[in-house]
């Protein structure tokens, strides 16, 4: 146990003394980013204190120049770096001296209650599924993320959106499982509306492990924790039709950079379309503060971060792009499931089903 | 032949002749709507005669309002009507007498050269399929549409999106084939940049039957008829990087009703914005210049129409949900397609890919 967790846990054990783990040298925008995000997330969670791992040297100027992080932070140095472009399966063999290894084993040592990377996706999910390992009953974690909705919260929660290209019946299961107790555990939704997500909504519609899926999925709700709505389509996914949207990776991380692809074309379409004359600039003036509420509305950065289920840990994977904002959203999440101590909750959640009949 | 058919071919043989087949009984709207866009659509093609497939008397109501259209459509009854929720398979026993059949056999039957339909979709694929067959080489057909992006042209064209839920390694490079092709010969794009749809740009990434795609159509691509540009992940779906974006047409239905439903959700949190206040409103009359011109790039309306690649035969999809300007969009394109004798130049391609050795 570190300096920093021993004298939380021996002087103050109240459940805001929250520690997070964070990745410093993951993300396209370096270290400095990341510890700007640590300092925008502290002002906003005063208790929470930080594990930041990565080059120590680096590390120690940066947060030098901030005396409000000097108190609430520990560096652990990691000398080695997982680049956006290694393989899952080389990070695994050659990371252990990685910054991201680092983050990962401060959540596995009970050091921290969550660990926040920017680092490469499929590198993070491979350490994550060796060091934390899998709770039981689940064979595929899962990656779930916050998706801009018409739904009261303002998002929807979609899984998986890219752990694993497949997913069999019993996985969409127990990402149904997982989707909902995250959305009443993580964020207090009561009776979350799950939905699978198909190309269309009727029964006969869909690859047969899709209503094989639809099966299970129906069977397992007589505890009435939640709602399944059915089959949802594409056009569902920010609609308040459904709060969870069950899918395979493969799907979901399509749909996901689609969405994303699609929200930015429109951005820079209107920003260009409010350049085209002298008296659109007029315009565009006149309409600043509901363009700015409908910017801050649809703002990707606010709601950024993916949450690894499955495991015996929280890990959150920020936007490889994310700024300090996006970064500091990330690390809000973390100190947010830490608090709902949400991750023992799931486990609890998807152990009972498991029990209850359904095998995997 | 129809009479109308036997006049045009008798009297004006030349390419501007063109009959299309116009199913008056699908779609949300009902068959004003139809007749509506036929009237906008023959406005902008005054040589394009019609043939309005669906319930006589209801149709001569509605073209008899209109003198234009009086002289350049023939009615023809059929009894039935297609509904949105009846399965392929009973469409393709007890749809004889519908007004989707008939559409599809005065393309099979050569009085018109291209057929229109805001039918279920579904159905409209197995009547095709079963009235005009296959071209030699196509095992799985495909339904193409037009993407707003940020390319020259404006749009990109993605297949297939939902003519099959399924699509193995030969299937995806005829896709890629009748995709360039449908982009060259329908839109004169020369050297189309194809992209395969996936996870990830990297080649070690994604499900099996894409890597084996991936083979197979940098293979395929030696007398240089399109630049194949590998992998591409679904926020290069609007972008310039790519004009034609290959996938199963289960990923291609998900991503293209997530593209729809993000667009939609942006429309309706812009103009949540404008409304906001009392100011805003005020902002709103000063930006209705740049928001109308914004509104008119992204409009799905004016790039309406899921096109069915790999049949005898042009087929176009109009949105169920069109009105009368997407129907005469839909329209359009069908008069477009015929004009460019597409249909042919892609049959013509797909054999002689057959014939260079791969097979299906």
């Amino acid at each position: 146990m570190s300096e920093l967790a021993k004298r939380i846990s021996s002087t103050n054990p109240n459940k805001s003394n929250i520690v997070i783990s964070v990745d410093a040298m993951g993300g396209d925008n370096g270290p400095s980013a990341v510890i700007s995000g640590i300092e925008m997330a502290a002002k906003s969670n005063p208790d929470v204190k930080f594990i930041i791992n990565g080059d120590k040297s680096k590390l120690e100027k940066l947060v030098g120049n901030r005396k409000n992080l000097n108190k609430i932070c520990e560096i652990r140095h990691s000398p080695d770096v997982i680049s956006m472009n290694d393989k899952p399966s080389h990070a695994m063999r050659h990371g252990k001296n990685s910054s991201m290894w680092g983050t990962i084993d401060a959540v596995k040592d009970k050091d921290a209650a969550a660990a926040v990377s920017c680092g490469n996706t499929g590198a993070l999910m491979a350490i994550s599924m060796i060091r934390l390992r899998k709770i039981p009953g689940v064979y595929r974690p899962a990656i779930a993320i916050l998706w801009p909705s018409a739904n009261a919260l303002g998002f929807n929660f979609m899984l998986d959106v890219g752990a694993d290209i497949r997913a069999d019946a019993p996985d969409l299961l127990k990402y149904a499982l997982m989707g909902a107790s995250y959305a009443r555990n993580g964020f207090g939704l009561k009776h979350p509306r799950v939905g699978l997500l198909n190309v269309g909504t009727e029964e006969h519609k869909g690859r047969s492990e899709l209503k094989e899926a639809h099966d299970l999925i129906s069977e397992s709700n007589e505890d009435g924790e939640y709602e399944y709505v059915g089959f949802v389509e594409g056009n569902d996914i920010p609609s308040d039709r459904v709060d969870v949207i069950v899918t395979d990776g493969f799907t979901g991380n399509i749909a996901l950079k689609t969405g994303e692809g699609t929200a930015s074309m429109i951005g820079t379409a209107m920003r260009e379309s409010f350049k085209a004359t002298w008296f659109s600039r007029l315009g565009a003036l006149f309409a600043i503060v509901p363009l700015k509420r409908f910017s801050r509305r649809i703002d990707p950065r606010r709601k950024n971060g993916g949450v690894f289920l499955g495991l015996n840990g929280t890990v959150v994977k920020s936007h490889g792009a994310a700024d300090s904002t996006g970064i500091a959203a990330a690390i809000n999440l973390a100190v947010q499931l830490a608090e709902m101590r949400f991750n023992e909750k799931l486990a609890a959640r998807v152990a009972s089903a498991s029990i209850d009949g359904e095998s995997n």
